[in-house]
């Protein structure tokens, strides 16, 4: 599995905007092959702003590369460089590979 | 769903040694109420360090902070303070609340 975050640093005051600008988009995600789950998270507040995260697993590397090469993801991120007053610094990617997987027993 | 993760900063060379230590621990996770799942990450190689995370899936905020109380919390943390030299730093945990969901379309 593989986890793509891309960490926003969301000025006090923005965070009702910037939450409506991600459930405003449509998005074709749900049947982009190898897809697996998408969480927008809100985290701490800090200094100034609230961090909040784009959370994306995926099958594989190689189903996220392939997606970032695709006409859904240019769509995706056509209008990214807008709403820049939003923000408190560019956004910051960082990926994962999980090494070790724990589920809740089933019932 | 809420999200914590806790952010380690684990020496370069001390990568082994570090996913060695996550993978031979007894866990009660699977039991406990609210548990939804658990990763431990690998993420970036950076400046001496590589970046992990234990990523823990919880139903609500208030699973999470039950477990904190519990004795099967206690139990997995009671070495937490050994294998300091493995770190490029304490920890730092951080916890993310879910305010957007997407799923993959099922089949």
């Amino acid at each position: 599995m593989h986890l793509t975050m891309n960490r926003f640093r969301v000025k006090e005051g923005q965070e009702h905007a910037f939450e409506a600008l991600w459930r405003s988009r449509e998005t074709k995600l749900p049947e982009v092959p190898g897809f697996v789950s998408f969480h927008l998270l809100r985290g701490p507040r800090r200094d100034g702003y609230v961090l909040y995260a784009s959370h994306t697993f995926w099958e594989s590397r190689a189903a996220f590369e392939a997606w970032t090469r695709s006409s859904a993801f240019r769509e995706a991120h056509r209008d990214a460089g807008r709403h820049g007053d939003m923000y408190d610094g560019a956004p910051e990617l960082e990926v994962f590979d999980s090494v070790q997987h724990i589920a809740a027993t089933a019932g």
